[in-house]
């Protein structure tokens, strides 16, 4: 068999490191010449394999490439965009197969979470029964820590770090001022339906009396009353409160505490407001004076303190994508396997697609402190490897030196296509 | 003249190296012990003093006190309280100097913005008009940047370093998702009446075609139908607009985009929610997809990313401030000089409490791009020295070792004081 190209993707929110994970596919598969030509990445995901805008990798430098661990957002650019079904008949999925074709594309990697590893599944079914057999390996990725039957996601690392530090930093602030000033302190944190990142800012402190005091999860159903109770009490014991909360709390009848009404391409709810939200409970019911934050995106672009151990994976698993490849696997995502909790040990290992397509992994009641408001020990132990180390980017005038590709895409060779 | 004791307090809104000016006053105290017996600090600032809750920072050891330089928030507890005047009528002032004579205190340093310029101002007075002699030195801090006479003031640094990293970071997750997902981001930054920490997010990229694409200041008057007009260009221009706006903005009527009605202690609005108020602007009139993040405490409590020139001179301000106490000197705050652009050079010096107290110093139109929606060359002149250097604090499992003090009180001498 003569090399084939591989086309490598992202897919839906970008990580502070998802470019870690390009950079190990690409320098991977430049080590195998004879099975890999060249990686074309997908300009904006699978949107660029569907348009032909795709990317000519072998034009960047070597020191180009390497700059990929240092980059946050997504190099190559990446959507929300979900392919319809596996019918070989489908416009998109024909498109696909030809675009593959033109370009003599023989491996797909795809970056993403669980919708990417569906799309990814959806990919590989339809390179078969449209006799153009492609390797297809779902390399995973998400803030979210979500996806299951891997340890963790890469980028989940890198958040729960930022969130950690950051709610150890302003809890130290309230606290310093709160004689006077703020009481009750609300940080808002991604996690739609999993509170992973939530969780995590119980790693700041240790112990009910240290903040944060209350974490709210989408595990959880938000009782306003208890939540109004558990804010009082905190602050009358402590002078202060500070409180941790998934953009993702439903209440009891299931609506979002905060519904802004649109919808992403994916058909989930695009969320937000839950800070104000709940700030305005704490202003209503017992007057006191509050502030919050809302981390959105600067959450998961944190790269400038992105930790270690996350980045060391996030390139890993682009690199055991493209091992797994040459080595003849198909149809499988690349995973995390925890051999040790203290010191961490993990390697990659790889698994069936379909046991991971469209599952999300929620946080276990164990992970949580009994009264739902916190983290247990057993979620602490779970969690402190992921965030260990400190992966600094170079700096150049006081910023952080965050060099972009060229991106220069190769010549389209099949008529225009509209999605 | 006997060694007298120092009284040291923190005041107003604390920083991410707050801690490094009481470093710097308290080491610098030990040096001349035939002038200065011991360094009391207030408990929540001033309140502390009126209510003869005084630290004792004689227990904490060597190793304690240089831990200061890298711990954010209050250390000793920080208030936002204003002394009503300088009438030596006045109950809270005559109990200002009973505690100062029940504990022989012959120094005054306050640390805080503008007002409390203000504040150790009066006391100076007071102390003079009921014939105890206290040597007063004001000690600048504030993130707000607004303290007139001082190149810069410490603890904005950080923040800048923060706010522009941020921008930076976000601005490429934006970029990269823009094609099919949010299109406008919007940050909300600190900022009442002074658009100093806007204007370091003009750090992030160079020319208007590079994000942020849209500084809002307070020093602006909001119009809408521009704002709006300039979203909807640079969106058509570049794909995605990002948006940084000061939490002070105002329309043309003066009002506050947003005014949640309540006020702090100060008598100041407490303002938050100009981004959401931002996003639903954009929703409305251009119905974008839209995203939004809001620092608050976050940026200035942000010590894992503190600005190296920004703690050596908070540490250097309170050094300063102890010299010239024992040098003389009262009625005055120690000041930043600026000596050279590039590379920054700066000393300390001290200048007349009168000139500084109460005033704002704002953004001048100069350090704006000409249309007022971003920054100048000459405003990167000024700014890009002050966020130089990347002071990280030492990790400990994955988190900054933050240490705090012991805090124990002296014993009180007084009868209790309600204020």
């Amino acid at each position: 068999m003569s090399a084939k190209n591989a086309i490598y993707a992202q897919s839906g929110g970008v990580t502070a490191v998802i470019n870690a994970t390009a950079c190990g596919v690409i320098q991977t598969a430049r080590k195998f010449p004879e099975k890999i030509n060249n990686v074309l990445a997908g300009k904006n995901g699978i949107l660029g394999v569907l348009q032909e805008e795709l990317l000519d990798t072998s034009l960047e430098s070597d020191q180009a490439i390497e700059g990929l661990k240092s980059l946050p957002g997504g190099a190559f650019g990446s959507c929300r965009y979900k392919l319809k079904s596996a019918d070989p008949s489908d416009p998109d999925n024909r498109r696909l197969i030809d675009v593959f074709k033109a370009h003599d594309v023989g491996y797909f990697f795809y970056n993403g979470g669980g919708d990417s590893q569906d799309t990814i599944n959806k990919v590989s079914k339809l390179s078969q029964a449209l006799n153009f057999p492609v390797q297809c390996i779902g390399v995973p990725k998400t803030v979210d820590n979500d996806i299951v039957g891997t340890d963790t996601c890469p980028g989940f690392g890198s958040v729960a770090k930022y969130v950690a530090i950051s709610t150890r930093e302003a809890a130290l602030d309230v606290q310093s001022m709160a004689e006077t000033s703020t009481k009750v302190f609300i940080l808002e944190v991604m996690g739609r339906h999993a509170g992973w990142i939530a969780l995590a800012a119980g790693l700041a402190g240790s112990g009910p009396d240290e903040p944060p005091h209350l974490i709210l999860f989408p595990e959880n159903t938000f009782e306003e009353d208890d939540f109004v109770e558990q804010v009082d009490l905190t602050v009358k014991r402590m002078g202060y409160c500070v409180i941790v909360a998934s953009e993702g709390i439903k209440d009891a009848q299931g609506t979002y505490l905060s519904e802004s009404g649109r919808k992403d391409a994916f058909g989930h709810a695009q969320l937000g407001g839950v800070a104000p939200r709940l700030a305005n409970i704490v202003d209503q019911r017992l007057g006191l004076k509050y502030h919050y934050a809302v981390a959105d995106y600067l959450q998961r672009s944190a790269r400038h303190i992105a930790a270690s151990v996350d980045l060391e994976q996030a390139y890993s698993v682009g690199a055991a994508a493209v091992q797994a490849a040459v080595n003849g696997e198909t149809d499988v995502m690349v995973s995390i396997k925890r051999l040790k909790d203290d010191p961490y040990e993990w390697e990659t290992s790889t698994m069936d697609l379909q046991q991971v397509a469209n599952k999300e992994g929620k946080v276990p009641k164990s992970y949580m402190r009994e009264d739902g408001y916190g983290i247990s020990e057993e979620g602490r132990r779970y969690l402190t490897p992921l965030i260990l180390g400190e992966a600094y980017p170079k700096y150049e005038a006081g910023l952080p030196r965050y060099q972009q590709l060229q991106n220069r895409p190769l010549t389209q060779k099949l008529p225009v296509y509209e999605v």
